[in-house]
Formats: C-alpha cells, sequence, structure tokens
C-alpha cells in the first residue's frame, strides 16, 4: 500500500510527499500543478543525471510548456555559491519567470542547492523535491530548509522555504552506493533515538532486511521518519524549539565533517556524533552503559562508523563554536533523557564534550 | 504630532514604522528587542557613514553585547553578490549567530543588501531599516522586499523578508544631495497617481514647501506614502496581486535604467516610465491629454527628467522581456484608468510600448 503524508504549517496543508516503487504516478501528481503553463529546469549532479534524467525529461515532454536541465558536477564540495549564480545565469539565459519552476532529482546536495536557488531567484518560484537518496528522503527533502556551504561552513547561507511537493521513487535506493546508502540510515536510527523508542527496536530487528533493501521495511522506515520530521516541523518550522532535536548527533558531526574537509559522509558523521551524546548522556546517568553499547552495536551492524582515529580534538572543539546551533555562547547540544526521548541541554560543558570527542578516539 | 505605522501580516503586527525628526528615541524603542543580549552590525556605505555611523555607534555603545560596521562603497553598482560574500565573511569572523542582528544605516542599496543578507545568512538573523533617503523612507524600507542586482538585472536575486522595525529620522533628508532627495519625490507620486488623488493635488499645491525640505510638509508625505505602502503589502505581501500596482512606472523606469547602466538615479527613471504607463492611458483615452500634461508638469516642476536623448528603443523594449513583472510571455503593466486609480494591463503591446518609448524622446 503506497504512502503519502501531507505537510501543513500548524494549520492549512502546504505540501504533500509521496512514497512510491517508481516514477509512473509522477505525471499525475503534477497534473494539480498546471505544469502545461510553466517552464521546467530539471536540476541534478553528474551522479544522478545518467540515471534519472531522460526518464524525468521524457515524462514531462509534452506535457509542460518547456523543459531544460542544470547539472553540476556530483559532491558536497559543489554546494557552494560558484554553482548557484552559474544556475542563475542558466535561468536568465532559458527566460525563467515567476511562474516556472524547478525540479530538484538527487541527494541532499542537489534539494539544498535547487531549493536555495528558488528561494532567491527573482525573490523566490517555486520548486519540488525528488530524492533519490535515502539521506535526502527521511530528511533534507522534507522540512524547507535550503542552503549552501559557504568557505568551508556547512549551510551558513541557506533560506527556510518550502518545496511544493517531494516526490520519492524508492527505487532509485537500488543504484545507490552500498556506504551512500547506509550512510543515510544514521538520520534514521536518530529519529528513533530522540522520538520513538518503538522504531528504534523495529530498526534493530529488521537490520538485516534493511541491508538487503527489502522494500516493505524501507517503505516503513522512510514513511516513519518522514512523518517524525514533518510533526516536529509543523510545530516549529523555523527552528526557534523543538526542530533543535533534529540536530541529534549533528553539533560533533559536524565538527567532525568540517574537520575531515567532508571527506567522510554526512550520515558516518552524524552516527560518530549520536555516539559522542550519547556517551555524554550516559556519563550523566541519563542512559545505561549497555544502552549506549546498545546504539554502538546498531550503528556498527549498518556499517557505520563508531570510532575514529586520527582527529585533533581541540581542532574539532573549537568549531563547534561556528555552529548554528550555538547562540550566544551558549551551545544548544541535543542529549537523550532515555533511549526515544531528546531534549535540549544548554548546560553542556567544553570538558563534557571533549571527553566525548576522546571517547571516540579510544580504539 | 511624531507618526507611528504598524505593518501587519493582515492578521497578527510584524513590525512598526517611526516617522522621527531625530535619532534620539531609537534606543528607547531597541529597547523591546532586547538588545542588550544581541551583537548588532550597522551596515552602510561611504556616503553615509561619515554622517550618521557615529551616531548610531555611540547611541548603542554600552546598550548591547557588542557593535561591529560593514561599510562598502557607495553606489547601486555594489548592490551584488561579491559584496553579500564579503560581508558573510565579516559575520563569520565576528561570530554573529541567530540571536544577533543588523542594522541598515543608509538607502534603497544598503537596506535591500542588509535585508538579503539578513534573510539568508544562517537561514535568516533579525534585522532594522534605519533608511536616510527619501527613496527608501517612502518606499524601499517598507514591505520586505530584498534583494541584490546580477550581471546587470535589476533584484534578479533576492527574498521576500520584512525587517523587525523601520525607524526614520527626517532630518537626514536635509544632508541629501538635491538631485538625490527629488528622485525620491518619483515613487511619492507614484503612490497619488496609482491610489490617491487627494494625495496627488497635495503634492502639487505644495511643490515649493517640498522642495523647501519644510518638516511638517515631509512628514505628511512620509506617512502617506508609507501608509499606502503598508495597506497593499497587508494584502499581498508576496506580490501575487495587487502589489503589482506599485510597479507603476518601473516596466520601462527599469528597462532605461538598465539601458543607461544606471547613470540616471533609480526615481528619474520611475519618473519617465510614468511618463511612459500615462501616455498608453493618454492613447486609450482612459485619461486626458491635459492630465498626461499635468504630471508632466508636476515631475518637471520637482525637476524629475521627463524627457530623454539617445536612447535605444529596440534596446529598452527587449530588455522589458526580463523583467520581473513579466509571466509567461505577458507583460504586467500597471496603466491608470484615472488620476488616483492604477491597474493591472495584461494587454500593453509591444507597440504601444515602442510607441511610449518613442513619446519620451520627443525634444
Amino acid at each position: 500500500m503506497a504512502k503519502k503524508l501531507t505537510v501543513t504549517d500548524g494549520v492549512k496543508p502546504i505540501y504533500d510527499i509521496y512514497i512510491r516503487k517508481s516514477y509512473e504516478e509522477l505525471l499525475s501528481v503534477l497534473d494539480s500543478m498546471n505544469i502545461k503553463t510553466k517552464k521546467i529546469c530539471i536540476v541534478t549532479d553528474t551522479m544522478v543525471a545518467p540515471l534519472y534524467l531522460d526518464e524525468i525529461k521524457n515524462m514531462l515532454h509534452g506535457n509542460c510548456k518547456y523543459v531544460c536541465e542544470f547539472i553540476f558536477p556530483y559532491g558536497e564540495e559543489y554546494k557552494n555559491l560558484d554553482v548557484v549564480r552559474s544556475f542563475y545565469t542558466t535561468l536568465i539565459n532559458e527566460h525563467f519567470d515567476r511562474n516556472d519552476i524547478l525540479f530538484a532529482l538527487g541527494g541532499g546536495v542537489v534539494g539544498d542547492l535547487t531549493g536555495y536557488t528558488a528561494a532567491t531567484y527573482l525573490r523566490g518560484i517555486d520548486f519540488i523535491q525528488l530524492p533519490t537518496t535515502l539521506l535526502s528522503q527521511v530528511d533534507s527533502s522534507v522540512g524547507g530548509k535550503t542552503g549552501v556551504d559557504f568557505d568551508c561552513y556547512k549551510n551558513m547561507v541557506g533560506a527556510f522555504y518550502m518545496p511544493k511537493l517531494v516526490y520519492m521513487n524508492l527505487s532509485t535506493l537500488h543504484s545507490l552506493d552500498k556506504r551512500i546508502f547506509l550512510s543515510g540510515m544514521g538520520e534514521v536510527i536518530k529519529y528513533g533515538l530522540i522520538k520513538n523508542k518503538e522504531f528504534y527496536n523495529y530498526i534493530i530487528a529488521n537490520v538485516e532486511k534493511i541491508k538487503q533493501l527489502d522494500y516493505d521495511v524501507l517503505e516503513n522506515i522512510v514513511y516513519e521518519s518522514c512523518l517524525m520530521k514533518k510533526e516536529i516541523v509543523e510545530v516549529d518550522a523555523l527552528e526557534k524549539g523543538e526542530r533543535a532535536l533534529l540536530n541529534f548527533g549533528h553539533t560533533l558531526g559536524h565538527s567532525i565533517e568540517k574537520h575531515l574537509n567532508f571527506s567522510m559522509y554526512h550520515g558516518e558523521c552524524v552516527s560518530l556524533g549520536m555516539i559522542g551524546a550519547a556517551y555524554i548522556s550516559y556519563k550523566r546517568n541519563y542512559i545505561l552503559e549497555e544502552q549506549l553499547h546498545g546504539i554502538e552495536q546498531l550503528l556498527h551492524q549498518l556499517e557505520l562508523p563508531i570510532t575514529i582515529s586520527n582527529l585533533l580534538v581541540d581542532e574539532v572543539l573549537s568549531s563547534t563554536k561556528h555552529d548554528k546551533k550555538v547562540e550566544g555562547d551558549i551551545i544548544k547540544f541535543i542529549l537523550l533523557h532515555n533511549i526515544g526521548d531528546g531534549y535540549i541541554d544548554k548546560t553542556v560543558t567544553i570538558a563534557e564534550m571533549k571527553a566525548a570527542i576522546e571517547y571516540l578516539l579510544k580504539e
């Protein structure tokens, strides 16, 4: 049974999330968006373009006013303002106006960059998300965070800007490199840890099926993740409060990611960051040692890193200061009161963070 | 009697506009914004910095957490993404976070660039407008349009993003170059022409006092202009409908501005654009020939251009195609059914526009 969610602004519906096995229904879903009168620019990267661009283009051909594409090189290092500028130039040359629409076909980098461009071109045009990676399906395509990196600072420049539609074809997960697929599981486990113990246990019970890409299990995992994200962003779209929970594992995770110059995947760094946060929670006697080890075991089974070598503790620490989760020198750190019960803590000390980073170095 | 307006989103108040004779009350107004806990970056240009920067800095000193400044060269040509990038770098180096605030001290260029940076740094931080020119007081500081130019396209990149406060000190108008002051009158006359015949007649009756910078008349003019702008943006913040009325004179005006490579002031180009739009309205028998000449006479008395030489008609025409007011090849042109009664017309032909531009060349 195919699944659908509707994200609201707390009251009115804003956009739908379709979870499907193929792109078969995309055209009928787009029908209600009046695409006959619109130009469409499909945005994708050099990794995804050979896989799905033609399928989407052929589907749209004759059903909208005009289709073009903007393809940029694969990789986080291209999520920057230079690529956005060259994208603006493409849109100007193709005479895109406020009535037209952008399609983000790809992973988180494609979605974030397309959303940011949509938010700022002509002070805002429509865009839709067609996420092709697990990470973008369960996290970045939902909730309206858009942005690009700036001088090595992740998502330093961006906007809150909602898509008009999120349509995910789960079969795209089969074309993912295994390491990229599994890195997306970092965010999935995060939802369980901060919000839903039952879901966390479901993941533990289905590790093998997840690794085999069992369709029904994947559908459940993506659906439940999107549902939790939707519920959080509906009450706090602009991250004034509860949305910060979603940063569990991200304070240290981002710093590690930056420190390693983005040589590890986001979900892998989040895996390490979650262990760091769980370690602080354990040291404060919120969770048991066996719960900490349980988290490590699950991440390890999903082939996510749980230790790291060659990390300069002080450098990682100092870069947390530039994190968006810092406000007036107070770091908003997400800790666990229990499995499935994350909360925002503003009392985490430098010493606690240092100990957490050292714990990751234990091997 | 000092004046104040409150701009709402149609229901809830969003920000206040203070119209004052000095900066005396600014600090008490800021009090309610909890600036004690905030870093403030005052953004201004090389023209305004020597005039008011120290006054504002001294006032803030000791009343907020930290004050710094970002000064960029005066001129429309610096309203671009390179300056925005260098501004991001300043904010990163000064460790600005989401709790901090930007002050836009200057004319439209400063306000637009500061607002755009505020909209996009860390996905949005607060900013306030301290407009120092007539144009920015009656128009650009109110309504939340922010943006920068891109490859010679005006405001091609931007966002709708509301300030937290607009505080205008009318005495700053005394320091303006006369030509810059008068160019702001172009937008003032626009409000009368599209919305308010009585106000239009008030301007005609007070031309001399306006040129003498009579405080009471200026206060009335700024207040009435802000009131009309506020009423329009409250019903249509995102320019889906009625807000487009404010583009009266801007379709041809922008094209002329661009064609002249920004060597004439915005208000001067709007003056020409308004005559072009009034001419089309006259040729369609909406307004009388004497009304058209009345508009020209008023603009001329205020030393705004009413004719122009050396304009390449075809180049001006072709650049209207890139205007944001174009949607799906249909140009939304603002015409007058009567003085004080503007409307959005979607039937203006290339031939009509061409005749209007040729009319401007009549000398």
